[in-house]
């Protein structure tokens, strides 16, 4: 017999009673029922339920044995009584009559449970990682997130992709995120920089004439800790293409992503068709570019309703600026003034004035709108509101005017609330789109000049032309995003190959040749020696699998993490480095300024 | 029809014959037939041939297009001629007539040309790597690197491994080579290093049950630049196995990898049942623990024929010290003076006094063994170690003398060389195998103390047992490396995990308990709370892919190669940081002390 198991812990079944096998793994827990001592034993696959009783020759061993030891059983495979089967486990037809036991590894008291997962400070999970792991949760996820990736692999190599791996000692990037650097001990004074995302390597795999890219890449930025990132590193879905339009991006990776989430989806419906979604049309509806289409409210402008009206707040605004626009955020099942005067407080708490709304009610039979806004509109205005939105008895609507470029935000996140509180949302369902058509430039009001808005490398449509000849603020780039549940998973374009156009869009915000060559000279120099046409994406891994496992934190989805002091406690990083190590590398840390 | 292309430039049959088609890709290379012009149209997957002649409309545009210019071309398939068909083409049997072309990216003047593939200085090929990479043999050598790599995740997942991804940003390792560090700019004065292997994560992830790990893992050590190994990362294919003997380690790998090897092999003969040479036989045998087992000498001691004969010199040695060996050397097919005398002087140019030697050949009908050795041992003797080795007419036999531990790594050399010199080694073919129980501990002689020979984390052949009983340097451990043609491609171990057994194991070697915590704390702290058996290996992927290709440097297999000063010239790295950059990471350069 094997010498440490003949099954895993989740092989077991009732074709094996009568069997001699041999079995290890950690004790999960251990019962003593009236002297009989049940010991739940797990492994990686599942667990099995082991018996010793006062007969058996390992009694007196499993007396001694305790939760997270690590143990050999030999035993014989019994059925289980008809009461004590249990449906919900694999092994739950069978238990295993323990004859031998031996402690493979004892384990101290344990500053963590295993067992029934009870809520535990941050700082201990992580400290005690390896225990944390073994938790039936963390443990799932995180193979999940294992065959998420695995899928991804599968697919992209189905659709001709191939694995290209690049460098991960490289350049320091001039755009973008704060690098992390890595002193060079050969040449004094220099520095690595880890890669932000692989970019321009992968663009540099097209020019190479590799043709199609993917990669599940390492990222590093150095940025400060939020919630919805870890410190230090994340994977990207990263991949490229050359020869395609943008269409090519989205035929190729929505079907594909769809199938990816189907596959771990649980039986929750997923977009098969992905809507494309302008960025404009995007903003006006959903408030957002990157709207939870599981929300079905959909916003629109309601301006000619309220132009010389008798709400003079709104009809003022209207009058006196030709920009201001009144948006109505129609809220089905929302028509009670204590839900109005909620969200209305709500929208103060955000540092709102406050929110208008309708809500419509029946009054002896009659439709009636309600709130101080109807008043001051008038029946008639109410009711053409009403209908424009398609709301009936029961339902509201709320407005919120101004400049769309300076509320928009607002209207979405009220968006956002009104049908969460509603319960509109579809919580049950993957929701996927592409955003397309962003904008290529974007005002930077502070320094009055025109900045890019998204990625400088994307190809802004009309190409050079445009940039020659057309209001800026008015260029679109072949630029796109994908989006579930409100969430960015994807940001991608087709590339600006061309060298000439890369200079006239460097040019609009400011950099001249010199500025494009000094900063991107790879990419630039690379161009100059023909260049494909060519595009992709990059999708957050991270945010996938948190999506497709339900999971708020990412810690919950990773192996090792790091706190958000960007500490990992289990190895004890970052620490000091010797003075070998500094002198080998020619840097000395700067002593912190005194405080006075 | 597709903006770009309707086929690729491999794509083209017969059955095309007289379809309007698209194709783009670069200009491979242009010629000339009398006014008929022909242009090759590569792309990833191929090449097609195009033709324009005056009376087609892209006829002018045909005539402006430079080699690797990038162009899409409309045009008509057309059969070839029987004369002009190209049987080694796939797409040989038909050409294309040319009648739209659009340049996409014109190409300044090549500083390298990719047609025909010219040897070029190294400085340029890396600065422009991606004309480098368009050129065919490392184009294919990059994409079977791909197809390898995934042909061992495809293995390893049906071996039940799952591929887990361990943290790049992690703490300096005390042991093994020089570690890249990363300052933390969150806390100044403190740095991260980048994993040399994520030995330590591995074993973390047994610990907390995962059971079959793999990773196709970036490793980093900051060693100076030797022939064989490129600056800066390498990849390994990185496994552990739970509940495991070194048995179940190589009984998984060792037919996992000879099917990954014949998937590559091109039919060349691969190692089905990897011999297991423990590595005292394989210094005794081939004088290395990295044998090239398609050398088929094999050595062997002849001692007893030396002792008290009339060789003085070797005879002397015997007698005054009971540690000295002599060790045969033989060489079928080396029979003449000539070689023998090459190998001599070969063995001087080694800083060796020389290699003594006896040929045998057939005088009038009698066997007889021929140079000064034979002459002093006499017939008798000689015949004796002619039987021994199986020796005949024309055949050598080379004799090295002295403490085997002395002598063995040149022992190996001459066999090499004589394997080399003679043609005895197969070439064609792909000789795997084991080396097995390698020494725990070895005697550092300069510091008179006993050191870990390999790997500090394996387990000591007889465990605690041992190492409280035994004389440390006869202690094998469950320590194993797989060799390929005389190259290590593997190393790997059973780990040592019980906490008890690591510090009496770093006691040997002068290292107190209190060490063992501060320098391998995350998993000395693990192996506290329920470890189980555990085991591993990695595979060395660049080397393996050398291998398959057949490459010699290291740089004819990786896709964006730093040079030998650890320089990426592509990219312009390492650079110096900006004061923005050192200010933020608290880190200030060391100005190089002057020269006088």
């Amino acid at each position: 017999m094997h010498r440490y198991r003949s099954h895993t812990c989740a092989a077991l079944r009732k074709t094996d009673v009568g069997s001699t096998v041999r079995i290890s793994g950690w004790v999960h827990r251990v019962r003593d029922h009236g002297g009989v001592l049940f010991i739940d034993l797990r492994d990686h696959y599942g667990i099995t339920q082991v018996v010793a009783d006062p007969d058996s020759p390992a009694f007196k061993t499993a007396e001694t044995v305790r939760g997270e030891w690590v143990i050999r059983i030999d035993g014989l495979v019994k059925a289980r009584t008809e009461e004590t089967v249990n449906k919900n486990m694999a092994t739950g037809e069978i238990e295993l009559y323990a004859q031998e036991i031996e402690v493979l590894s004892a384990a101290k008291e344990l500053p963590l449970p295993v067992f029934g997962e009870p809520d535990y400070p941050e700082d201990v999970r992580l400290k005690y990682r390896f225990l944390d792991l073994r938790r039936e949760t963390l443990h799932k996820n995180i193979v999940k997130r294992t065959q998420v990736i695995s899928a991804m692999r599968r697919e992209m190599g189905g659709a001709g992709f191939t694995e290209y791996t690049t460098p991960i000692l490289t350049a320091s990037s001039p755009e973008g995120a704060r690098d992390f650097l890595v002193p060079s001990r050969i040449h004094p004074g220099t520095f690595y920089a880890l890669p932000q995302a692989p970019q321009q390597y992968k663009q540099l795999l097209m020019v190479a004439g590799f043709d199609r890219y993917f990669q599940i890449a390492p990222c590093f930025r150095d940025e400060d800790p939020r919630a919805d990132r870890l410190p230090g590193e994340f994977y990207q879905l990263d991949l490229e293409m050359s020869f395609v339009t943008q269409e090519d991006v989205w035929n190729t990776m929505g079907p594909l992503m769809t199938k990816v989430f189907e596959e771990f989806a649980d039986g929750k419906p997923v977009t098969k068709e992905w809507p494309r979604i302008p960025y404009d049309e995007a903003i006006r509806k959903y408030g957002s570019d990157k709207p939870d289409l599981r929300n079905p409210i959909v916003m629109e402008a309601v301006t000619e309703h309220f132009a010389g009206s008798g709400f003079k707040v709104f009809a003022g605004m209207i009058a006196s600026n030709p920009k201001v626009q009144v948006w109505a955020i129609p809220a089905k099942t929302g028509g009670s003034r204590a839900f109005c005067d909620r969200m209305n407080a709500w929208a103060q708490s955000q540092g709102q004035p406050g929110l208008g709304y309708i809500f419509w009610r029946s009054e002896s039979e009659k439709l009636e709108g309600a709130g101080p806004l109807a008043k001051n509109i008038g029946e008639e205005r109410t009711d053409a509101i009403r209908t424009q939105l398609g709301l009936g008895d029961g339902d509201a609507c709320f407005f919120v005017a101004g400049e769309p470029e300076k509320f928009y935000k607002f209207a979405g996140e009220a968006r956002t609330k009104a049908g969460e509180e509603l319960n509109l949302v579809d919580r049950d369902r993957f929701e996927l789109c592409w955003i397309v058509d962003f904008p290529f430039f974007e005002w930077n009001e502070e320094e009055k000049k025109v900045d890019f808005a998204h990625n400088p490398f994307s190809m802004p449509q009309g190409g050079l032309e445009a940039l020659q000849s057309q209001d800026p603020l008015t260029i679109k780039a072949f630029q796109y995003d994908a989006v579930c549940n409100g969430f960015e998973i994807a940001s991608g374009s087709i590339r600006n190959q061309s060298p000439e156009t890369m200079v006239a869009a460097f040019e609009k915000v400011g950099l001249s040749q010199q500025d494009v060559e000094d900063r991107f000279g790879g990419l630039y120099r690379a161009f100059q020696y023909g260049a494909p046409p060519h595009g992709g994406a990059a999708f957050g891994i991270d945010r996938i699998v948190m999506l497709l496992v339900g999971a708020k934190n990412l810690r919950e989805i990773s192996l090792f993490p790091m706190n958000q002091q960007a500490q990992d406690l289990l190895m004890g990083a970052p620490s000091p480095a010797t003075p070998t190590q500094l002198r080998e590398l020619a840097i000395r840390p700067i002593p912190p300024a005194k405080k006075d």
